[in-house]
């Protein structure tokens, strides 16, 4: 049986102040009519039963994703009451996963994601749960690069393996300077890592016994299931005992039998306001507004506002943000750094860390 | 009797959005406790009746206005039922004292300057007033310019009068291009017209019956005083019949026996953004913040911040203005140009004209 496992954790920080700690990115109806939590589900459901899907999210905003996951059981969706990044979740769920199926095939999406081609999705997600099964394989899903982005993951791929279309990873690349950046994009050998993971879940458990002890040991210590009373103190109880670590950190880049698809449906990860510039835009619109704006002298800019009037004159190239309580401004090329605004919020003790 | 005319209309529209129709700038706190209006009358207060002020302003703010001024009965605060500009607003103030005072003085003060020597205005004040009798003159008070500034009006000095410290005027300049105001910033004779005039009220109506004869045909139609019960309609029907003109152009570049008292007091219209950075930010500070404001790697900007927070990222010298119904963003040199989004708000009916 095939379950979908949400990673909707995080808010979306490099959003900011589109999103905010209580109304975070999955919940933002980015690309059209639905929230991107709800596109999610959605656009897997064919390939899973909804009832046994599973969602990691924080515990904030664990209401607002459930009512956006109507055939999710609340029990289902699971409030971690603290970011210990995705590792940790993932290997949640499929302790969770394996004793309700022990041959459970999990697909790992995170909730933030926008792809455009559902039907492609699902098939490049097909093509995996196969060589999930036949090869017992960690399958990733890999995006074609189309810029020399440096804030992302790097898949080289390797020969192409027994399942037509599957191939192996021969080594990952987080976050690339720009000038390695520069030569994958030329050389076509490397993919984007997309975040969505494809495996038997009882196979993931065996890597992280072998490369995270810590996290096997407190999912020795957790006995029960979803529903049950003492569910909720056994989640606490484990994130109070797991450390921080990314699957692709802790996991992919030592493990044998990686796998990767390279995907062919359009993909974004929405990482930064430079993002909705694609995603808005469309291809070669040189910029995007949402909202009630007024640019006079002023081209290729990215505005978004809510509830209320941004006005730009005579600056090019600039993202510019107005919501009631708050304005942002910066070149785009300096979107990533919003993250510092976040920071210093925090500090500030105007945004809850 | 030396009399105060307060010209409160318009509403500040460079000021956009801290400035708004119904918040206009002489009503905001730019330069400390007290609104612009209200400290205009404090400070001629000690040289005038209080309560035989005349105060013009526009019919939306006009209860706003006179909450600002509690010296002022009510009906000597007159709501224009339409913008004329100043020369209409001036002649009717003349028309309206000159029957109270056959005697009258005017003082003409523009309600949105700010002013930092309270002592050394009314020393000019007193100077020109003097000059106003004993020459029968009209008089403006020049402010010494500090830049190369286009969008003032410049005033050649000429030889010292009879009365020392008053000089004549040889010309007037409206809004010079860039090269000329430079010139006359070097040659040292031209000073800034500062809109704050002096002269009794019977000479500055002959120079109306003589230069603008429509707005005297009207001021003969005009019979009754502030507090007469059809002087609201005689107001209406004076605004109907009047044209739009300035005092400068329609009266004072033309008339005789014109002269200038040059002021050493501090100075400042707030036309523009740009001058925020003079009076929040202080000599030589290179920007200047009010508010609730995160900079990071910016340098020399101008943020206002209201209910919520300025964010701004990697850009310079730019104008950042957050209010919770507005965004403003602009480089400190376009600040003129706020009033093109203004011009395009009203367009979209968001701001009514």
């Amino acid at each position: 049986m095939t379950h979908a496992v949400i990673l909707a954790g995080g808010w979306g920080e490099r959003l900011w102040p589109m999103s905010t700690r209580s109304r975070p990115k999955q919940l933002l109806r980015l690309a059209g009519g639905e929230s991107l939590v709800r596109s999610t589900l959605a656009r897997i459901a064919p390939l899973v039963s909804v009832g046994g899907t599973l969602v990691l999210t924080g515990s904030s905003v664990r209401d607002a994703v459930a009512a956006e996951l109507p055939g999710v059981p609340a029990h289902r969706i699971v409030a971690e009451p603290a970011g210990r990044n995705t590792a940790p979740a993932i290997a949640l769920a499929a302790h969770l996963l394996v004793r309700e199926d022990p041959a459970a095939v999990m697909v790992v999406l995170p909730a933030d994601h926008v792809i455009a081609d559902d039907r492609a999705f699902r098939d490049a997600v097909t093509l995996a749960v196969g060589a999930a099964l036949s090869e017992r394989g960690l399958l990733t899903l890999g995006v074609r690069p189309t810029r020399p982005e440096t804030e992302y993951g790097y898949i080289e791929t390797g020969p192409e393996s027994a399942v037509p279309g599957v191939f192996a990873v021969e080594r990952f690349t987080e976050k690339p300077d720009a000038a390695s950046a520069e030569t994958f994009l030329a050389r076509g050998r490397h993919l984007w890592n997309s975040g969505i993971f494809v495996w038997r879940a009882d196979r993931f458990l065996e890597d992280v016994k072998s490369a995270l002890p810590a996290v096997d040991a407190a999912l020795s210590g957790f006995p029960s299931a979803p529903g049950d009373d003492r569910f909720e103190s056994d989640v606490r109880t484990y994130y109070d005992s797991v450390p921080s670590v990314s699957v692709d950190y802790g996991i992919m880049e030592q493990a044998k039998g990686v796998y990767v698809v390279p995907a062919t449906f359009g993909w974004d990860d929405v990482g930064a306001w430079s993002a909705l510039e694609r995603i808005w835009g469309g291809p070669g619109s040189g910029g995007a507004v949402r909202g009630d704006a007024v640019l006079i002298d002023s081209a290729r800019c990215i505005v978004y506002a809510e509830d209320g009037v941004a006005a730009v004159v005579g600056l090019s190239d600039v993202v510019v943000v107005h919501t009631a309580g708050a304005t942002l401004v910066c070149p785009k090329g300096r979107a990533r750094d919003v993250r510092r605004v976040v920071e210093e919020l925090k500090r500030r003790g105007a945004i809850g860390s």
